[in-house]
């Protein structure tokens, strides 16, 4: 599918979760066979061949994208979750994002000292949830090497947040 | 790699998340390359060839394994939730669980009436969790094509409650 039709399938929910807000719902992409199978392969095209150890996925909606692209390039997923929702021994991270504040966790050996990660979540807003994602990465010695992400608002400051460069987005609105 | 094998891969943390609770961490197979690549072969393999639509993946872990199976599979991956997190309309179902009382979520146009649903999460315990997806899906006209879990704690009713015929899962715990 071309990223125009993918875009299509993407539903926009005005006032969510608050006003003022203009959410844009990716479960109607992800119910769609044909855009998730596409969505992913693309993501893949991307990372195919680049050299990096593990993806981590950013509770929820991330670990859809991350766990299909991670099973397609044969890496492993880190889960970076909501506090308290890991068992073993964790990191955590605290940081302010779009609506307020919250934490991140990741478990301390999630990935290993020396590894290259990809960070993936589904929509890229301020960045401040993949950022703090990557900080937690490089708290336990990995490398991140990028972050991947399904939609990009490009009205916000995510890309510059975490740098012009590592980022890489499918969907972007302006 | 081997189901006994897989089966080593996966953790165990006691007295999480209270006291007297073995808990099976399932990170450390997600983040195990070949693990994770062999966990959803094998989950595939059961279910290629059979006639349905769409999969249901349970918040959170239960997106890993629903979303990878449903790109490999080429359908459709429906988002079961926690209460406040789908942003359009919903229905709701409260059930009781191992640790307590909960309440899951689904879009109302996640699935189409007459479609086949397969209902998907990481651990089957008690089955109320899957249970309540099930009858979710139900609610909205859809059938319930079965549950597929990675992991079955045998020593738990789950899979009288759901339905003998309806489970299927990899690793067990007797």
């Amino acid at each position: 599918m071309l990223v125009s039709d993918l875009k299509q399938t993407i539903r926009e929910v005005p006032d969510f979760p608050k006003p003022g807000i203009n959410f844009y719902d990716v479960t109607t992409l992800f119910r769609h066979p044909e855009a998730l199978r596409s969505t992913v392969r693309r993501l893949v095209e991307r990372y195919e061949g680049d050299r990096f150890d593990a993806l981590a996925g950013i509770e929820a909606r991330g670990f859809v994208l991350a766990s299909a692209m991670a099973y397609e390039l044969g890496k492993g997923l880190v889960l970076i979750r909501k506090p308290g929702k890991l068992p073993a021994e964790t990191e955590a991270e605290e940081y302010s994002l779009e609506y307020g504040s919250a934490t991140m966790e990741i478990h301390r050996d999630a990935v290993e000292k020396g590894q290259r990660v990809l960070v993936v979540d589904d929509v890229l807003a301020t960045g401040g949830t993949a950022r703090a994602a990557g900080n937690l990465v490089e708290r336990l010695g990995a490398t991140v090497e990028g972050f991947a992400f399904m939609v990009e608002l490009g009205f916000l400051p995510g890309r510059k947040t975490l740098g012009d460069e590592s980022v890489f987005s499918l969907i972007r609105y302006d």
